[in-house]
C-alpha cells in the first residue's frame, strides 16, 4: 500500500463529507515578519503592537490574509492537489482575530459536486472551517475548484450545485477587532481619508507597481505550507500550457492588497470576502499593479464602518486608467469588505 | 598582523586539537517560520504549539535539522573555510531537545588527519558537540572533510583515522522528545501509518520536486550562519570547475526531508545521523526529487518506534523508479533513524 | 481628491516643516531572523541572547543598522518618493537601544532646502528622530536628497543649508548599550583583537564577496517598509537609465558590515553614523566586497573604546587591494564610530 498521498479526484468526492485538514501550524512574529518581507504590507494595525493597543488589544493582530492563506494551505493537500483551476470564493467571513501564538487548523465540508460536460473533471464546493487552538472558527468561506477525475469511466454523481450569495450582506458582518474612539491616530495609519470620504462608485489607483521573482512566491508558498504542485516545479511545468510555474492565487491577493495601502490606508481589516477570480496567472518576472472601486458602504460599530471594495489587479499595466475585469492584462477580482474608520473616531 | 580570518588549512590541524567556535545564536520563532518558508517543512510535531503540548511538550520544540545546519555552521569558519569537499558524517545524535529561545553553540575536536597522496590536500575529522545556554549537549556528530593545504611543501603529518561507527546502533538512540499515549492526532499529523506499517526493505516515492532558486539557497545558508565562500560568491565560482554557485548539502538534506513529509509525515522526529554523503552537488534551476528506504526498525519508549531510513534525494529526474546512489542524477544519500509513534499511541 | 500618495516635491518643503510619518513598526525576533538571512549577520552581541547577558543586558538587542532602515523606511513615502538620488547623512547618533517588542516610528523636520541651478529639482535636508512606544529617542540622524519638482516653474525658496558637522565628536557618543567587564569572550565573539589593537590608518580587507539577487533586497526593502519605486518596479525601471531595479543603499551598507564581521568582529555596536555616501549603485546579480580603515580611536566607558571606521564596498572587484572612493567599481563609502571592548574587558 503506498504511504503517499496522491491526492483526491473528482469522483473520490461526495456531498456532504468532512474532511480534517493535517500539520496544524502556529502562527507567530516570525511568520509576521517574513508576511512583512513577502507583500510590503503597511497596515498600522497589523504593524505596530503600539497602534493596536490604542484600539484596545493586547498587540497587533495577525493580518487576515495572511490567516486566510494558512487555513487554505491546509486544504490543499486534500481538495486542490489534483486540480485543474481553483474557480471562485464566496461567504467568507473573519469571525475572530488571530494573535501570535495561535495555532490554526481547518476542516473542509463538501457542499457540492458537478461533473463537467468533457467527463474528464469536474467542481468540487467546499465550504472551509479554520479553527484555533481552543477549538474557535476564526474563518469560515466556500470556494469551489475544477478537479481531474483519476478514472474517466467513473460514472457523474448527481449534481449538487449549492446556492451561494453573491455577497456577505452587511448584517453578518463580523465586528471589527479594534475599538476606536477619538483616538485613531490617522498621521500613524498614513492617510486621513475614513468612512465617510468614500463614495460608492469611487474608484482609486494605488499607483505602484511591484515586480515578483519566483523565490518570492515560493517562500510565501512555502510559509503557508500550500503544496500544490504548479508552483514549485519548474521541470514539470516547462511541459505544461504554460512553459513556467504559476503564482499562488493567494500571492496574488496580498500583493495588491499590500499595493492598496496607497489610498486605503485605513481599511485595513478585512471583515468578509464576498467573492474572488483569478482570471489570469502571474508569472515570475511580472509586475503587479492594482486598483479599487467602492461597491458598498455600511455602518458598524466600534466607531467604525465598513467599506466594500473591489480590487482589481494587472499584470505589466498601470493601473492608472483602471483597467476592467475584460482588460486583457487583469489577472484578479477580488470582492471584500474591510472595516474603516470614522473620522469621528479619528485624531490628527 | 592581519585581522581578518582566511581559516585553517590542512597543516594547520593535529589531533586533539579543541576549537571553541564563534557567534552564539539563539534560535527563534523567527527562525522556525523562515524554516518552514524556505524548505516548506509540514511535520506536525514542529509546525504547532498544540500538536507538540499533546505530545506532553511546552510548546513546539525546532527542528532537528535547523538544530543541525546552525550547529554545523558555527563549525565553518574554523574547519572548512578553505575545504575542497564535505565527505561524509558519522555518528550523529541529538541529545537534548531545542526550543525557541534557547542559544546555540559549537566546539569540536579534531580527530583524524591524513595527507593525501597528491601531497596538495589532507582529509580532516573532527567530532562537533552543539551546546545550549546550560551548557547542555544538544547535538554530537562526526564529519570528515577535504581541506586545502596552505603550503604543499608542509611534512604530511602521521595519519590518524577514527574508526567509525556505520550506523548509530539502536540501543545508543536518544529518547525522543515527545511523549505518546493514545492521543498522536494522526489526521492533524497527515498519515495514519505507525511505527507497524513500515516494512525494512520497503521503498516509498514522496513524489513531489522543488526547484531551486539562488535566493533561497542563500538566505537559507546565510540564517545558519554558514559562511562557506563556494555558496555566495557567483564571481569566484564563475572561474570555479562548476562555474557557479554551490548550494550548500544541509539545503539539500533539509529539502529531500522536507518532501518525505509525504509518506513519512509521522516520522517526524530526527533522532540520530548514521550517515550522510553529498554525491553530486545541486544547483540554483535544478528540481529536487527524494525517496526513501526502510533500513532498520527498533523499538523505543515514550509510545513510540524508530524507523532507520536511508534518503535518497535526485536532481531534475522523478523518485518514481527509485534511482540509487549509483544514478546519474542522485546527489544525496543521507541515513539516519527517526521516531515515529506505535499505531497504538494513535487515534484517528 | 485623490485618496493615493504620490509624495512631496521640491516645492512643498519648506524649511521648519515637520512631518510625522506613518506606519509605526513593532521590531520581533522575526524581523531579527529575517535580516541575519539577508545580510548573513554574525555579531554575537545582536545574534545571541545568552552572549548578550554576559554584557548586563536581558537579551540580545536588535541591530543598529536593522533599526536606521527601519526608520528610514518610515521617512521614504514623505522625503523620497520622487527623490534623484540619496546625498548624505551626517551626525547620526543610535540614542537609546531597541528590543524585540519595541514599536518603532519616526518624524522629521526640514532643516534646509536650496534649488539647484537647472530649476528641476532641489535638495532637501532633514533631520530625522526615531522614537521608541515610550516615546524616547532611539535614533536621530540627518540626510539630504535630490528631489524634483512637480513644477519647473516653481519660485526658487531662498536657500537654506544646514551647517553640519563632517563627524559625531568623541565627546557626543552615545553611552555603549552592554556593559563589559572581564567577561567578553573573544572566542565566542570571533576574534581576539580589542580597542588597543587597532591603529589609526590601519586598513583590513574584509576578504569575503557575496552575490545579491534581486528576490533578496526586494524581502530586506520590504522588511524596512521602505516603498520607493525603484527598488521594485522592473517594468518601469526598463525605462530608466539603468536600466533596471536598484538596490536600496541601506542594503549595501547592512551587507557592507555583514562582510566586516571578518576583521571587526568585536567593533558589533554602530554608536555614531558620521557621514555616508552610495558613490554607485549595486544592482541583482553584482557582487560586493569590502574593506575598512580606522579613521579615530575614542576612549569609553563600560568596558570599551570606539573605532571611527571608514567602510568602503565595491562591486565584483575584491577588497584586497584597498580600492579607494574614486576607483571605478566604489560603491559606499560609510563612516561611523563602533565600540569595542578593551582587551582588558576580554576573557580567553
Amino acid at each position: 500500500m503506498t504511504k503517499s498521498n496522491s491526492g483526491l479526484f473528482f469522483e473520490h468526492f461526495h456531498v456532504g463529507m468532512m474532511l480534517r485538514h493535517a500539520t496544524p501550524k502556529t502562527l507567530t512574529e516570525g511568520d509576521v515578519a517574513l508576511y512583512t518581507a513577502l507583500t510590503g504590507s503597511r497596515y498600522a494595525l497589523y504593524s505596530s503592537d503600539a497602534f493596536a493597543r490604542d484600539g484596545d488589544l493586547d498587540g497587533a493582530p495577525i493580518d487576515p490574509l495572511l490567516v486566510f492563506h494558512t487555513v487554505f494551505g491546509k486544504t490543499v493537500p486534500d481538495i486542490s492537489l489534483n486540480a485543474v483551476a481553483n474557480l471562485g470564493y464566496a461567504y467568507g467571513r473573519f469571525l475572530a482575530p488571530v494573535f501570535p501564538g495561535d495555532t490554526l487548523c481547518a476542516i473542509s465540508e463538501v457542499i457540492g459536486v458537478k461533473e463537467n460536460t468533457d467527463g474528464k473533471t469536474g467542481i468540487v464546493y467546499v465550504r472551509t472551517t479554520g479553527l484555533n487552538q481552543h477549538g474557535e472558527v476564526i474563518l469560515s468561506y466556500v470556494r469551489w475548484v475544477m478537479v481531474n477525475k483519476a478514472d474517466p469511466a467513473a460514472p457523474a454523481p448527481k449534481p449538487v450545485v449549492p446556492d451561494l450569495p453573491d455577497y456577505v450582506p452587511a448584517e453578518d458582518l463580523p465586528t471589527p477587532t479594534p475599538a476606536w474612539s477619538k483616538n485613531y491616530d490617522q498621521q500613524l495609519a498614513g492617510s486621513p481619508f475614513g468612512f465617510e470620504d468614500f463614495q460608492i462608485g469611487e474608484c482609486i489607483d494605488h499607483i505602484d507597481g511591484m515586480t515578483v521573482e519566483e523565490a518570492e512566491h515560493q517562500l510565501a508558498t512555502r510559509l503557508y505550507q500550500n503544496t500544490a504542485k504548479v508552483h514549485f516545479n519548474a521541470l514539470v511545468q516547462a511541459q505544461s500550457r504554460h512553459g513556467k510555474r504559476l503564482i499562488y492565487g493567494g500571492v496574488v491577493i496580498s500583493l495588491a492588497r499590500s499595493l492598496a495601502f496607497n489610498g486605503l490606508a485605513n481599511a485595513a481589516e478585512i471583515l468578509a470576502i464576498n467573492g474572488g477570480r483569478h482570471i489570469k496567472p502571474l508569472f515570475a518576472g511580472d509586475t503587479i499593479y492594482a486598483w479599487s472601486e467602492v461597491l458598498d458602504k455600511a455602518m458598524l460599530n466600534q466607531g467604525q464602518g465598513a467599506l466594500r471594495l473591489r480590487l482589481i489587479a494587472t499584470k505589466n499595466v498601470s493601473a492608472h486608467a483602471y483597467p476592467g475585469v475584460d482588460h486583457p492584462d487583469a489577472i484578479l477580482e477580488f470582492d471584500y469588505w474591510a472595516a474603516i474608520p470614522l473620522r469621528s473616531s479619528m485624531v490628527d
